[in-house]
């Protein structure tokens, strides 16, 4: 499974007063990762929300934190899908400094209505462009 | 003018890597205290948004940081109305810790629709109510 | 085993243009609780940095977002000691609005030292106090 | 007085409830400009920490926010030195998408020990490069 990668950047704001990356903060990573994929995939939040009033709202994570991100570090963070479902998908992701893996975590989304949050099935077109990643 | 204060804890998601709360979320304190400035007084931002279709925004903000909040500080956040205009309002704020003020803040709040974003009058059951003030 | 609970109120600087808490702020909200449950049992984490020249980092989280929570909601955090190691522990955490658990989460919190971020026994104090629960 | 920008793009973690950029996000945006520059210039603050035993902290900052930035815009976030000082300076920032400025700043950045938080001159290196622009 092809595996898509995006860069961040650590600055002051991510960090806490233990001197590394505060742990809520990778998540905001990851999700700049899962959207830059989207985005990728040409299908950005906007398009979702007017084309078919969907969001993709997080159901279930999994995270372990291996070791400590730093001020000014350049990360990568990685997006790889691992299932697809019908109202749903799970995606692998990782946090590397060069070689070296932070953090990985298992996300699962689920696609909803964006007035109101109720699951619906992922568009026919998503389907069928992730279903050939 | 009478002065409304609110308690505000520093936990690590509020500091940096500099070991201080990050410059940004003293206005995250300082909104938090308005939010329960206007709840005390009826008006919160649930009931704003379904009665008067209205929200406010920061329209412009002053901010003089003195001296720097810690992890686990316990900060006193005040807010006062300072001035009282058709469609915004001027609020004087500080925040401190114990007698020592370590921040102060001017924050003009516009008012606005909420879905459109323009300026709309404050409502008159809240200018009324803050004209007592 | 006992369970301490906190409240938390949503802000707007707590929720996203989905409408709704953005996913990485309940953990934000899961580490308050965590921390006033130590100072709780007087063990706060300047203290533990003080006395004992360590830190807590979460090691591993796995978090199921059942409902969401939304702007103006008082929340209940709750914090429980699952399991107690050498050099770790496990805590099992909700989020609840009233009745409904909106969040489960079940965190694995590593004790390290301040400085080099390795592993380190708990401190005796803080054992003893956690074995008596 | 040459001004330096960096693109930034706006993610669900920036945005709140009210469809925006939350207000207190923007100076997160500004201070990775900031960062950016000073990286750019040769200083970058894991450099600056080590060197010089200092970092910049704002002191103060006036923001005026004239539209808001919304979900998945991407901005220019600009910053040019309009003041140097012994031990601070002043820079003005701007926050734009394509043509329209969204928001305009000036921003006091104090020189400190790393340590103590007291102010130190700026290294004359530093402050060499700075009067060069």
């Amino acid at each position: 499974m092809s595996e898509f990668t995006f860069s961040v950047k650590v600055y002051y704001e991510d960090t806490d007063a233990a001197g590394i990356v505060y742990y809520a903060n990778y998540l905001k990573f990851m999700e700049r990762a899962r959207t830059e994929w989207l985005c990728m995939l040409g299908f950005e939040p906007i398009f979702l929300h007017h084309e078919y009033q969907m969001v993709f709202i997080v159901k279930q994570i999994m995270v372990d934190y291996l070791k400590p991100a730093l001020l000014n570090d350049t990360l990568e963070i990685s997006a790889s899908l691992s299932k697809l479902g019908k109202v749903s998908m799970v995606l692998a992701q990782q946090i590397r400094r060069q070689q070296t893996v932070l953090c990985t975590a298992v996300v699962k989304l689920g696609c909803v209505n964006y007035q109101t949050l109720k699951p619906q099935p992922l568009p026919p077109s998503l389907k069928a462009c992730l279903e050939q990643l």
